[in-house]
């Protein structure tokens, strides 16, 4: 090894092992959360797997930990917030589309009529909205997607939809990156709508943000490369499609799975069925004062099976109502 | 801020400054090109998006480089690597599909007719592979390639075809990876057939592997979740499925690509059409004494209009011969 070589790696060195004892010893973990079972459990499997001494060590290359987004990092009461984002774009493209009176989708969505929408299941809907954002280059689709965030105000607590981030999960996503994990959302959301703001809110960038995809072709136009959305999706990240997007893009099995509903029960049974310590755990929405208690009957994040699962096989359940000091950053 | 966030800040914040100082100051850059156009283009665009003095700089997060896989970062004569595993799987199973004896594309695979092959397109190819081996679950997929790697040897070197990645694209790698870059594989093979490899040979690991896919679906059987692949393709990652594929998989648009072949010319042209400066790279194959010369009329990697776009828009295009001082790690 040459001298410049040899600097280089004793640097690295160095360093790796500075910054691994200022995050264990100094990070404070899960700071908005209060002491309980769920901390506990969170932070004693985080201890497991980065043990080097620990039968359950997992080297920081396999310490990947996959977030559902709608439920579970941020709310979606009184509906999924690219619902909402989509409403508006339809009711802009609704005068192009005067079939669409007849259209049960768009009635449901226009009416906000959550128990139709839960019947007709996510494919009409999709396919409208399809056809109204169908042919938008991904540069416009991706532009009217942050104009909306910019200007769009949930309807309890009129502020931006960005602002509906749990600090919580927030937290935990800080705390396991300190540990060495890499942290994905794993989504039925489209990936369009999550990576403008991901990475600021989130700490992940666009790369690690999978999600339910439309058609995109590619095109030159006028000596210029572009990329058009088709009015087709590809891809429905959701329920038994979560492990097939984990598989595509991540191409690992996580060890560390955090969901909140049914969609997410296939990707938890995934992480679950790998060697060593895993960690599933579900986002119960409990509190009726600083949010929305729902849970069985409901039309949106509905967690039943889910819930079975989780008590038989002892996943961690969070109560956000015991769990969590506050459920948004704008409470007092 | 606390004091233990304030010494965990100041502390990262001293090891990036030291980090970074070692890399460019320290780090040989590219010890096995040969002084020459390429190399010095290669250095002055990573020196000018990485200089925060720069007009050019990039922040670390938009550092994004991604690499064609086969003729760029390892052989691809006589036949592509993944073409005789293919080859090999349908020997295998050919038994079992005697309808296979009047099929094109099996007859082509069977005699390693690349003329034929070309003709065909690897549409055919590609069915006839999904009948193979659909239906096998992705780990037992996953096993038989790395079975094959492993037992498999080129035909002209005697060696396993892990063996013929080149040290001058690993330098690269690594090279941008010191100066910030995120290093991706952008490749018209499966990500199945990268992933097993693409860590250890050039340091990118599964999620950072855009590639061909199959149809991949969710079952339980007997209480265990599996993935079980279908028998068609889902989605090319070649021409202009590549442009499509870097959107799906990372969500931005690179600052550098590197290619061999009109498989890669979409590619280079969105990188391109970015602001700043870009850096397209073309790996032309020259040697015939070290390698295989070929490029215009060649049936495997045919390198025709994109050298025509290179030279007339100035992409650097690396002469094997001459600006590499080796093509394989095994040449005395």
């Amino acid at each position: 090894m040459r001298r410049a070589d040899k600097m280089r790696t004793f640097w690295s060195w160095a360093c790796a092992l500075v910054l691994a004892a200022a995050a264990s010893a100094q990070a404070p973990a899960l700071p908005s959360w209060n002491d309980g079972d769920a901390r506990t459990r969170i932070v004693e499997f985080v201890k497991a797997v980065t043990d080097s001494k620990s039968k359950d060590y997992v080297a920081p290359s396999d310490r990947i930990a996959v977030f559902d987004n709608d439920g579970t990092l941020w709310s979606e009461q009184p509906l999924y917030f690219q619902f909402v984002y989509m409403l508006d774009q339809l009711k802009a493209a609704a005068p192009k589309h005067p079939e669409w009176k007849d259209n049960a989708a768009f009635k449901a969505l226009a009416a906000q009529d959550k128990a139709a929408l839960a019947k007709l299941g996510e494919k009409p809907i999709l396919e409208l909205l399809g056809q109204a954002v169908g042919g938008m280059t991904v540069a416009e689709y991706d532009q009217s997607v942050r104009d909306w965030l910019a200007s769009a105000r949930h309807p309890k607590y009129n502020k931006p939809y960005t602002d509906l981030v749990y600090p919580a999960m927030q937290d935990l996503l800080a705390y396991l990156r300190a540990n060495g994990f890499k942290t994905f959302i794993v989504s039925g959301g489209s990936v369009e709508f999550m990576r403008p703001w991901a990475e600021k809110a989130y700490g992940i960038p666009p790369e690690q943000v999978v999600g339910s995809q439309q058609e995109v072709t590619f095109e030159m136009k006028d000596g210029k490369p572009l990329l058009r959305r088709g009015a087709k999706f590809s891809f429905i990240d959701d329920g038994p499609g979560k492990p097939v997007g984990i598989y595509r893009q991540i191409g690992k099995r996580p060890i560390a799975a955090f969901g909140n509903s049914d969609g997410d029960l296939q990707m938890l049974q995934v992480t679950a069925d790998g060697p060593g310590q895993r960690l599933m755990l579900l986002v119960h929405h409990d509190d009726d004062v600083r949010e929305v208690a729902y849970d069985r009957q409901s039309h949106i994040g509905k967690l039943d099976k889910a819930l079975d699962e989780a008590t038989a096989k002892k996943w961690v359940v969070v109560s956000m109502k015991k769990d969590w000091k506050k459920v948004f950053a704008f409470e007092k």
